[in-house]
């Protein structure tokens, strides 16, 4: 599967800008041989790095969205900034894919206003791959829409299949409605008209999960409005790492517990890295034509590479195709 | 505040029923000499425990509410259930609050219909306290109510803020609205509503907390509806329970990795403490009149211990009559 695909890159996006997104670029670029990346940022830092690397091609910008600024207004207002440029990229068939570590709300807006929605699609949703101890599971929406109308949720549902499918290769993935019980009948009224047009809709609908099957991989997909789905994984991120800050307060307690360190080192690394969202570096915006996919604020040098990646991926497995042609119009 | 008190208890509520809640009854006796017991239950399990137990009475009764059974009509057939005798003792005043740790929806249920809401609260909400590795926080509604309005939130922060401050002791807390974004304007329609109402009416709200800030200790208390809350405090337990799980998987590796475990085995067991919902051994139905406190399912004698133990408190410091003459009727 590895023919020629072009991918924008957002030199600017990420906490960290530049001093990240650049040795991820080069990362990606090294691991994958038919990977052409059009890098979006200023004059000075995106040219002297496509000089010394090839298949990257500088695209010099002159503005930035910055990370407080009201997403849908700085897309509308910085038509030079680079996380416009990159996804009009996408637009004019020039890269194929974008991807950016920048501001979420802008990266939505931009991705559903520049590179333009599918047909048939209500509502582009952002979905992520949560990593789990266990196994990793799919959540869509995760803060895309935070209001939401049953109907959308088909679609998410839909999309978030085709890319669990393709991109992660998971056979018949079964898809819940995350939801404050397993019966039927249980949760809000929006969730109960939820859980009726998923049951008719969707196939791999298999029911209600609740949050405590997130984390015990019940489930493959969860389902669920922008809202509820940007809380559930906020809240993940946080409960992780205040554990594994405990934890690290635990192995300094004395010398016998720093011993301890020593000896579970590095298999707590691993777990560590299994439970890293840097592994899959992004999440993809999924109904926009083309690739566009969303990194984390605090990507660093591994999830950028890896979110370039899984743009690349996306774009060779034709997910926005597969998505024109199966998507339920007439939710 | 050693005054007498007396609490009816459910001795069939839990996974576990009696053989969790005789030995959680127990302890809870021998460790507050001024509690008085209504244990409710078959006949054959609460009369003997009785006979030997100063301070305790038996309510025997015929009725037990299960699991699955829906809760508002299991409440209104089972009249000589034990969930439904011991919310009856409350409205009689005969004990001044109860506690069960069975089916979360049926003691909500049971609370709010049999024991009765306190005047001018429009709708009675859960109020959990979570246990997190820097320091405890608590979240209303988790589960009481799945659809809400907006005033409806004015009313569970203005009671977790009476909880916190009598029964928790803290000072002055500081209340966020659970959101996906800190800015005023970010979030839901719904979010932004109920933002602006607490803005007027709470004095210590102090604005828009995100997922992350929970595990974080930011905030002191999370105002949320029922839906978001309950999904929230569930993905908190599964992720939790997921890494404390991996965590066991990591020491089991090899002999060094067991020296390891060995090293740190009581540190380790006192973070588990720290975050373990035993601790506190179950949340308040706020807005009912007397103590009603919910345990949780999966509840061990320590738990019951600590539940039964948190209504006899929120019971003496006057949690209720505080709420109703506190409370916005206005909003």
């Amino acid at each position: 599967m590895e023919n020629a695909v072009t991918i924008s890159v957002d030199a600017l996006g990420g906490d960290k800008g530049p001093e990240v997104v650049l040795p991820g670029v080069e990362a990606a670029l090294e691991q994958d041989h038919e990977l052409e990346i059009l890098l979006c940022g200023p004059a000075d830092v995106v040219e002297p790095f496509a000089q010394n690397h090839e298949r990257c091609t500088a695209v010099p910008c002159t503005e930035e969205v910055l990370m407080g600024e009201h997403p849908a207004r700085a897309v509308r207002k910085k038509k030079d900034s680079s996380l416009v440029v990159g996804c009009r990229l996408v637009r004019e068939g020039k890269a194929q894919g974008f991807f950016s570590a920048g501001s979420t709300g802008a990266c939505l807006a931009a991705g559903t206003i520049i590179i333009g929605r599918i047909k048939g699609i209500i509502r582009p949703a952002l979905c992520t791959i949560l990593p789990m101890p266990k196994r990793p599971v799919v959540m869509c929406d995760v803060g895309a829409n935070a209001d939401c109308k049953p109907e959308y949720l088909v679609q998410f549902a839909q999309m978030a299949d085709i890319f669990a499918e393709q991109v992660l290769e998971w056979k018949d993935p079964r898809i819940a409605l995350l939801n404050i019980g397993s019966e039927d009948a249980k949760g809000s009224e929006f969730a109960q008209e939820c859980h009726d047009l998923l049951k008719q809709k969707v196939p791999h609908f298999v029911g209600n999960g609740e949050g405590t099957d997130i984390a015990a991989g019940t489930f493959d997909i969860f389902v669920t409005d922008g809202f509820t789905g940007n809380v559930c994984i906020k809240t993940i991120e946080g409960t992780a790492g205040a554990l594994f800050n405990a934890l690290k307060g635990v192995f300094k307690s004395n010398i016998a517990t720093m011993l301890a360190a020593v000896l579970v080192k590095s298999r707590l690394k691993a777990l560590k890295k299994t439970v890293s969202s840097d592994t899959y570096g992004g999440a993809p915006l999924l109904g926009v034509k083309g690739a566009c996919i969303v990194g984390h604020g605090a990507s660093n040098e591994t999830a950028i590479k890896n979110g370039i990646l899984t743009a690349s991926k996306t774009v060779r497995l034709h997910v926005s195709d597969l998505i024109a042609q199966t998507i339920d119009q007439d939710v």
